[in-house]
C-alpha cells in the first residue's frame, strides 16, 4: 500500500516530509518517479497531467491539495469509482478571510491612490469610503466562504451572503440561488469564493456587474474561470465596477503581456490568497488516508454530481 | 455669549453648519472675522494662531477639535484659568482601528512588495509573515489605543500594550512606563497613540528600535514630533526597522523634498488615519458648551499638568 502525491507546478517535497515526520512507515511515491504503481490507494493531488490515474489499477481515493477540486472534476479519464476528498484545513479559512478584509479595507481606504500618490510625492487627502455605507457580498458559502462573512460582520461591516442552497450564517443577509439578483442589488463589493462548476464558470461576467450596487468592487480569490476577463476590464473602463483586487487567473502565472498588469483599477497578487501549509495538510491526508486502509468514512468526501 | 471656531488649516464651515443644524439660535463665529470677542466663552481649536486667545477676556474653556491637545498645551500664552477639553468621538477610535489594521495587514502580506511586482509584470508569490508569529505593541492605552489594541485582539492577533500608568485590556499583555524594555523586547510591530507631551516627544528613537523582536516594524499614527526621522531613516538602512508606516509628520504638509517620499520601506498616508467627522464633533461640542453655560462638569478634561 502506498500513497501517491502528484502535481505539476507544486514542490511536493516539504509534503512527503511532513507526513513521513508523522508517521515514518509511510511508503510515499512522488510523481513522475513511481515505482510500484500497482501499491497505490490513495492519491493527493494538484494539476495533475492528464489521464494519469488510468495507470493506478488499485487506486481508491484522490485527495485535493486544496480545497478546491476542478482540476479533478474536470478529468473524465477518471473512473466514478474513484471518491474525491478536499483538504479543508482551518489555516485557508483564516488566511483567506484576511486576504479579503486587506483588500476590503484597502478598497474604502483607498490604499492604492494613495500609494501613488506617494510615489509622486503628492500631499492630499481623499475622501474615505464609510464603512457604513458599503456592503460586501460573500457569493458561495461554504465552509470557506461562511468563515470570512463571519470574519467581515466581526469586523463591523454588513454582509450578505449568497449559495447555491440557502445557507444561514450569524449576522449575514443570506440569499438563494434564484435570489441572485436582490444579493447583488444590495452588494457593492462582491467577493467570489464559489466552487468552478459548469454552472459557476464566467459567473462574474457584465451583467453581474450591472447588478451591482454602486459603488461596486469585485474580488476574486477563487478561481480564475469564474471571471470573463474581457467584461471586466470593460466594466472598470465605463465605471461600471470602480475596482477590482484578483488573486486568481484563466492562466497562471498570469502571462507577462497581459493587460491586467498595468491596470490602475486592478490590485493583483500571484494567488497567494491561501496557501496551504505542508504541517498541516500532512495531518488532514494521513487522517483520510488511515480511514481509507480501515474502511471508515472518509472526511470532506466531494460530491461529484454538485461538483464541490 | 457666543461659540468660537479657530483653524489655521481647516475648514470649519462644515463645523458651523452642522453645529447650527443641532441648534439654530447658537452664535458661532469663524475665525479671523470675529465681532464681539468679549461674548466668546467657548473656543473650539485647531492649529491656532499664535497669542490668539489674549483676545477673547471672557473665555473659559477651549475644546480641541480632536484627540490630541498637544497644539493647546504648546501655547504658554493661554491663561491656567481657562479649561482645555478634548473631543472622543468613538467614530475616531473606529477609524484608528482600521487604519491600523489594514497597516498590520498590509505589512504581514507584503502588499507594498506585491504592489510594486505587479508594476514590473512579475508574477512571484512571497513568504508572508504568519500571524501567530508577530506581536503586536500598542503605545498609549488611552480610549483610542485600548480600542485599537481590543480590535487587533478580536482578529487573532498577538498584542501588548504599554502606558504612563498599567492598564488592563483584556487579551492584552500590559506594561507600565518602567517597563518599556521588556514591552519592547515581546513587540515586533511598535503601533505609536501616545499623547504628545515632553516626555513622549522623540520617544520613537534608535534606541527604542533596537528594543524591538526581529522582525521590527513601525506605525507612527499619533504625532510627528514622536518620531526622531533621521533615526528611523538609519534604522530602516541598517534593517534594524523592516517597514515603517507613517501618517503623521513633524511638518505637515510633508516637503515635496523630504526623504520620506521616496522611500521603499515606507509607507506614508497624508494624515487621514482618523478624521473628525463634523456632525458627530458638532453633537460632542454642543453638549460641553450647553454643559459650561450651566455650570455643570464638563466632559473629556484634559489634566494640563499630565498633558492628555
Amino acid at each position: 500500500m502506498s500513497l501517491l502525491l502528484v502535481s505539476k507546478n507544486r514542490n511536493l517535497k516539504p509534503y512527503k516530509k511532513a507526513l513521513l515526520d508523522l508517521d515514518p512507515n509511510l511508503d510515499i511515491e512522488i510523481w513522475p518517479g513511481i515505482n510500484k504503481a500497482e501499491q497505490v490507494q490513495f492519491a493527493v493531488a494538484w494539476q495533475h497531467p492528464a489521464n494519469l490515474f488510468e495507470k493506478f489499477p488499485n487506486l481508491k481515493v484522490i485527495s485535493s491539495l486544496g480545497a478546491g477540486v476542478d482540476h479533478l472534476l474536470s478529468d473524465d479519464t477518471i473512473p466514478e469509482s474513484i471518491q474525491f476528498t478536499r483538504i479543508v484545513a482551518p489555516s485557508l479559512s483564516g488566511q483567506m478571510a484576511d486576504y479579503v478584509l486587506t483588500a476590503v479595507l484597502n478598497i474604502i481606504r483607498k490604499t492604492d491612490q494613495y500609494t501613488d500618490q506617494q510615489r509622486k510625492a503628492i500631499w492630499k487627502p481623499l475622501s474615505s469610503i464609510k464603512k457604513h455605507d458599503v456592503t460586501i457580498g460573500v457569493m458561495g458559502l461554504g465552509e470557506i466562504g461562511s468563515e470570512v462573512a463571519k470574519m467581515l460582520v466581526n469586523n463591523g461591516f454588513s454582509v450578505t451572503g449568497w449559495s447555491k442552497s440557502k445557507k444561514s450564517v450569524n449576522g449575514v443577509a443570506c440569499y438563494a440561488k434564484d435570489e441572485l439578483g436582490s444579493f447583488l442589488a444590495k452588494t457593492n463589493i462582491a467577493v467570489c469564493l464559489l466552487p468552478l462548476t459548469p454552472e459557476t464558470n464566467n459567473i462574474l461576467n457584465l451583467e453581474l456587474f450591472k447588478g451591482l450596487k454602486k459603488p461596486s468592487f469585485l474580488i476574486n480569490v477563487a478561481r480564475g474561470d469564474h471571471l470573463v476577463e474581457e467584461d471586466l476590464i470593460y466594466a472598470l473602463d465605463t465605471d461600471q465596477i470602480s475596482h477590482a483586487t484578483l488573486d486568481v487567473f484563466s492562466e497562471e502565472p498570469l502571462p507577462e503581456s497581459h493587460p491586467f498588469w498595468g491596470r490602475e483599477k486592478i490590485t493583483l497578487t500571484p494567488h497567494i490568497a491561501s496557501v496551504t501549509d505542508p504541517q498541516e495538510s500532512a495531518e488532514l491526508i494521513l487522517e483520510n488516508y488511515k480511514r481509507m486502509l480501515s474502511g471508515m468514512e472518509l472526511l470532506h468526501k466531494v460530491n461529484r454530481e454538485a461538483g464541490y
